[in-house]
């Protein structure tokens, strides 16, 4: 045990309750991974382990006990902490007495290694935690290179959407706040093709693109779809639709247009 | 105006408020359509359209008004609410000020036609209302011919479940509540080839198998994939991972398949 908090009133508690909020997870550069899987998935990471809160009841169980060790062994400080100050701290309806705070990790597009025919998801104002942890889970199980956020995209460090990675957060390069410029400065100096998805007379299914070239997928904000801007810079393409839809979650369009570029590059 | 509610003892407040329980879906053979958009796609959508409830405030918008009107012309009763009554009628966090209680329709595996190679998805103890729902509103997208779910499957008439679908419910044949029997027999009846997603070795990936034949796909619960049970009667595929991702969301995996079916019929 590296100490004790039974107060609700202590600093920790507040500093780490306190990253729920956007602006705070800036201002403190940090964000929490919560429960036992994830926390799991995070120990195992290699990415910076501020600290961790957790429960008497998760520490008297083998598998938290485990966790508390692995965390420990990686130069993390565990705190044992009360049910209602562990309340406090996590974001959960029903917490599982384990959280971690990590420190965030600032990618730039200029990490991104040069690669021969790289594939990156573009998310260009998406609003739905879920739907960019979702994203980002699938983009990793699809083998793409990285994902890239626009602003005005959904935070990759709240809470739903760290949760919705499933840990894949951890292992794929997920760059943040990029302007249009940015994206297509790096499209031009890395020689890729970019798409967008777009409803638009102009588009071609996405099964007559090209995928097995240097590409870049943009996907739009829920309601709005991909703004004016960016698909400007962008060909554009679409998924076909039969029945009465009139479109398709946003996670669920991401999921379709990566693996067919999994079935072109690997399956074609 | 029909009548008004002020009461939060009113019997129909009380009713309307008891359909957020399952058992109670089922006893009254109700569920809740609830939102504006939502509730444009029930006026619309043929399905028995038992009463509504709206606020004020939702009456005095051009499209409340309009939504009122079409349901009065569908024969449906509409009750102006207090906020109160309406607040405690309504299940979501930030109601719109309208919901529409609507009969539900027991479809049975007989009442869908005899086609020449149909596409049917399968869900086998999916957990989620929100990937049912999110299932249902893909397979509507991708032309698929109905979804058919497994006892044990989250109520299609949950309200997330009924959200999430976007509308598509009303669209798309949905059959509920069957045993591994029902499903045996159908695939037999009718000569389709039934698969189930797994992750075995002797799966073949999902890409080489032949959709274009009549067919049907069952995925699995979230947690602990498709039953044995289930998998006993099935070939199984699996769908190609790369990364560091275990797995897939279960609406993100039948998405991938749908449209791999899609491309299949349509696009090779």
């Amino acid at each position: 045990m590296d100490g004790r908090i039974d107060s609700l009133t202590n600093q920790k508690i507040k500093d780490t309750a306190a990253l729920a909020m956007r602006r705070q997870r800036q201002k403190q550069g940090r964000f929490v991974a919560e429960g036992v899987r994830l926390g799991e998935m995070a120990a195992a990471s290699g990415w910076p382990l501020c600290y961790a809160l957790y429960t008497a009841e998760l520490a008297s169980t083998p598998r938290g006990a485990q966790l508390l060790a692995t965390l420990r062994q990686n130069g993390c400080s565990c705190y044992e902490t009360s049910q209602q100050a562990f309340a406090k701290a996590s974001v959960t309806a029903t917490p599982q007495g384990i959280l971690i705070v990590m420190g965030q990790r600032q990618q730039t597009l200029a990490d991104l290694p040069e690669q021969e025919r790289p594939f990156y998801l573009v998310l260009d104002g998406l609003q739905d935690p879920g739907n960019v942890g979702t994203i980002i889970r699938t983009a990793d199980a699809a083998g793409a290179d990285a994902v890239l956020c626009l602003r005005g995209t959904a935070d990759i460090y709240e809470d739903k959407t760290v949760r919705a990675t499933m840990g894949s957060l951890f292992h794929l390069p997920v760059v943040n706040g990029l302007t249009p410029e940015d994206l297509q400065n790096f499209v031009t100096t890395r020689g890729l093709q970019l798409y967008a998805t777009a409803l638009d007379s102009t588009a071609q299914p996405h099964f007559a693109c090209d995928f097995t070239r240097g590409t870049a997928v943009v996907l739009g904000n829920e309601g709005n779809g991909v703004s004016p801007t960016v698909l400007a810079l962008a060909q554009k393409c679409y998924i076909p639709m039969y029945g009465a839809a009139e479109s398709l979650n946003a996670a669920t369009a991401a999921a379709i247009v990566t693996y067919e570029a999994v079935r072109q590059r690997q399956f074609a």
